[in-house]
């Protein structure tokens, strides 16, 4: 076993067999964390969202929270239950890329494709950068090694991918269920403190200095609303992964799709009741001690050394790092199909030997790091990218689903659900673009775009590949001649075999050897007779000194005499016993290859000869 | 021709054939600039380097500035006549390494080769530092860009030495014999002016705050002797390229040698004593507006604004640019004696198409850039790394030249010049060693441990080599069977043209089809009868979907069938109109080699299928 193979061993485990596939699969107790944990930790930073947005028009905006959150109460169960109806109708994986593109076409298809993608990203970036948050509030000497934690933590989180499905399961179950817990105790506690206390004001003083130009008023409603929506992140991704559960598939999934929307709703009204009731507002992260809106309910409730607090913030890091799983999970899944229909590179659809798309995953690390880098790992900076793409999936997905009722002449409460879901989450998308262009929607609009742009591009090489290489009836296996060119810079061990091994091929075997000065010729040709070679030596002069020039010269006059045969290219090489041994040869070869670029009908052979 | 050619013909010029090598000889008034104008120019900063020293005792040390001018002149004038007797008894160009090496054993010989290897490195990156001084004391504004001036300066010297050796002689001439000739009229100037001038006695406040740890003694004069031997660095490049003189090229060394050695001698004395009857002594790099010391002297003697000002201040930037020349010329010539006796690359021995080293230029080029981004293109920081190396050449030199007078039975002056030039240059080599020891010398010598060590395991390995290469009498070419295993992952017709071609090599030829699905295999075989393939065609199950496993399995089995067979593993691989859409191929071939390790008697050929 090679040492990358070991490596790899170590760090991705033993290989799954195909055979094994089925065992993969995900029971209900599983599949809500692995599929659920990016919808449910957004409830960790959507609410603290939702009130930097009202502090911008002061103290007296912060009352709308409550109405926002049942707003979003509202729009989760029309997602919920447009899913719910797509599991059933797709159980062999309801995906937005496949629902959309068989109902509406490529093209619709194709779009909700890059919107995800681009949101898969989104979510390992803004997941992580708020598990971090998480971290450095519990402990806040942390928080200048922040960026750091972020990287280290998406590595982590896409190796544990490449290990497999399985063990996602069970590592991600444990701190999903806690953070449930925890979440529903802070509920439960806060509830029955407020028998004993009066609701609180406010504080006087907010995070961001109330801007003057924002008033009370449609815009900032619908501004605050749309930082409600990252909540709603991840909806999707159960119906994407039917698949992977236990048979009955869709039964499973469905119910805990619905698991779910019941977890976030009761999680999301009580963090926002709780924040309203204790006046609780978001601190501005530039201060020192900085706490996210969650761990300030817990040091409020619980008191800040308490260990309650300490389980609280580490369930909810955790989570949030799950979270980025989510994508891990999905945007791997989703890439492979548009790849099968070459929209992306083939490599995408490969299923590596742990049943997991290596290359898919890896891909989606080094793109979230690049995002973690770049913004600081700052969840507020952030979130005016996300979401958008998710609501241009949804109403894309709805509206297939609507396309498709109507095409099978289903009239009933579903088609009524699909098409009311697809109009809501369209309003719900403009709301986002109109809102959020200037902060960082126009990037992803053009993030769009851009994947667009290179999926038609990419299909356009693939389709013309298929034309290239088709085979058509009339083609025939013409014999061809072969020439074997022995390159032989010096004679030696390696030489005597490659010698053997060109005469083995071809009868039509030349030596080549280029000359810089006339005594090393003339030392190799009364070897050459001494072994009494069976072939021809071809002396070349290097009037400048190249090496690789007359070769290519002689190799051109070659395919001038003989346009149809098939000229191999020897070169012997010798290879070191220790691979950093190799700068102390010539790589001719590499050489030689570059400089034939374009050239038909030449084939370039190592032969190596191992030194031990 | 290719893109890289193209580039190269623009970059480098067109090549030269060997035959003309003769007429890139130089004539005297070539060789003077290309090879003299490292020792020329020091003359530029020594000065200054030796006030600096003087200064840290104060004011009162600053008289010892002429007593060292002189010593160092004797010494210029030992050196010279050693090197003198060098030239004439190696004619064909008496480098240190070779005088060491031949004279006085191996081991000593690859001690002068580290260490003037370094020093060269070193005349690169101090030269260019002080030209880029010399400009910034005449535009003070272009002191931020100091390091980035530099490094385009090395660029710039590379390319043009790239060139080739004849064009250096044309370019370098004029500013080296500008340089030359200002400096003389400020020093005629000077003389002039002192008499209608008294002297002026130097200012108070000295660049640096004088340190009271220094007085005037012993081991204040060495070391400010030895910031003066910086001056020397140099004079031995004229004996190391005696065969790029015209012939009779020892006389004409020779002759050049001595004009050099003159004009290093006038214009040192000259400047010191400028210096010392005007009282100008160095600025502090720190001080805003700092002007090197011939800076002064121009401003003070022709005014700031004057155009000979500014004369002088292009011209002795420009021949420290060309200083750095010398070093281009030289290293590359040094490495491939080196290399000739195997104790560096061979790559470093091939004289390029342009008639110069191509890879040794290229080396120093990447070290000097090195060196001076890490010292921030300071020249003061520089010097204390400096000249050791080359005493030490020096040394061993003439050392070499003693044992060689020894051996013939030459007891005359030439044996006494060459021993009293080697103990002197010894002595020197002690001091440079004691008085820099902290300040930088350590680390010289650490890299020339290094560099020896380097030297050693190369030697080693090449010795290996040819060991292991070596034919002996009794070695047959054993004639070898051939299997051929040609790949198809699909049908097209690249995969047609590889099918004839696996044919037209050996009888023995199976195809090997790596299947995930058994839809794929059966459509394949049908193909495959349907074109009635004259090859069996193996289908291979891949139970952890990996391409390349069973393939490896394969041809392990194939080996262990056959041990003495070679393996031909033939791999179609389509060529993209446009290289990067290469990464829409998936690249088989690359990744079975590198899994393929060192398995032995295994072959790999890419048959490449043009897309038009």
């Amino acid at each position: 076993m090679s040492l990358i193979s070991k490596l790899r061993r170590i760090l991705v485990g033993p290989p799954i067999a195909t055979k094994h596939a089925h065992h993969e699969r995900l029971p209900k107790i599983f599949g809500l964390p692995v599929f659920a944990s990016d919808a449910l930790s957004s409830v960790a930073y959507a609410t603290e969202e939702v009130l930097l947005v009202l502090a911008l028009a002061g103290v007296a905006a912060l009352y709308l929270l409550m109405p926002i959150t049942y707003a979003l109460g509202a729009l989760m169960l029309i997602v919920g239950f447009s899913y719910y109806q797509t599991i059933h109708a797709y159980p062999k994986g309801g995906g937005t890329y496949l629902v959309s593109s068989e109902n509406l076409g490529s093209w619709p298809g194709r779009v909700a494709g890059a919107a995800l993608l681009i949101d898969y990203v989104l979510t390992v970036a803004v997941s992580i950068s708020s598990g971090t948050a998480a971290i450095y509030s519990a402990f806040p000497q942390l928080q200048p090694y922040k960026v750091l934690i972020a990287v280290g933590a998406v590595a982590l989180i896409g190796m544990v991918n490449l290990r497999g499905a399985r063990e996602s399961g069970i590592v991600f179950a444990i701190p999903t269920y806690t953070f449930v817990g925890s979440v529903l105790v802070v509920i439960v506690a806060a509830v029955i403190r407020s028998f004993s206390e009066p609701p609180h004001a406010p504080p006087a003083v907010l995070p961001t200095q109330p801007d003057h130009l924002w008033v009370i008023g449609p815009m900032l409603v619908l501004r605050a609303f749309a930082a409600s929506c990252t909540a709603l992140t991840g909806t999707e991704a159960i119906a994407d992964g039917v698949q992977a559960f236990r048979p009955p598939e869709a039964k499973n999934a469905g119910q805990t799709l619905f698991m779910m929307i019941g977890l976030m709703l009761t999680m999301f009204l009580g963090i926002s009741w709780t924040a309203s009731y204790y006046g609780i507002v978001p601190m501005s992260t530039a201060q020192p001690g900085y706490q996210t809106l969650l761990a300030q309910m817990g040091t409020k409730l619980f008191g800040e050394g308490s260990w309650f607090f300490y389980v609280l913030q580490g369930a909810t890091a955790l989570i949030l790092f799950l979270a980025a799983n989510t994508a891990f999970a999905d945007f791997p899944r989703l890439s492979s199909f548009i790849a099968k229909d070459k929209y992306l590179p083939r490599q995408l659809m490969n299923v590596g030997d742990r049943l997991v798309f290596q290359n898919g995953i890896i891909l989606l690390a080094l793109v979230a790091i690049l995002l973690l880098v770049l913004y600081h790992a700052d969840t507020h900076s952030l979130i005016p990218l996300y979401a958008l793409g998710v609501f241009i999936s949804f109403t894309l997905s709805q509206a297939g689903m609507t396309a498709k009722w109507l095409r099978e002449g289903v009239h009933d409460h579903r088609m009524f659900i699909s098409g009311f879901g697809a109009l809501v989450t369209f309003a719900v998308a403009i709301i986002l673009l109109i809102t959020k262009f200037e902060e960082g929607a126009w990037l992803v609009t053009v993030a769009i775009g851009a994947l667009l742009f290179l999926f038609a591009k990419i299909r356009k090489y693939y389709d013309f590949l298929q034309r290239e290489f088709e085979v058509s009836p009339e083609d025939r296996i013409e014999p061809v001649r072969t020439t074997a060119l022995l390159l032989v810079p010096r004679l030696h061990k390696g030489t005597l075999k490659a010698i053997a091994y060109s005469q083995s091929l071809t009868e039509d075997c030349r030596a080549l050897h280029v000359t810089l000065d006339p005594e090393s010729a003339e030392s190799i040709k009364r070897e050459w007779n001494r072994l009494r070679v069976n072939m021809p030596l071809v002396i070349l002069e290097s009037p400048y000194r190249s090496l690789i020039e007359p070769v290519l010269e002689y190799i051109d006059q070659a395919i001038e005499d003989d346009p149809e045969a098939m000229i191999t290219v020897i070169v012997p090489q010798g290879v070191p016993p220790k691979w950093y041994q190799a700068i102390l040869h010539s790589n001719v070869a590499a050489l030689l290859k570059l400089a034939l670029g374009s050239r038909r009908n030449v084939v370039i052979t190592n032969v190596r000869y191992f030194l031990s």
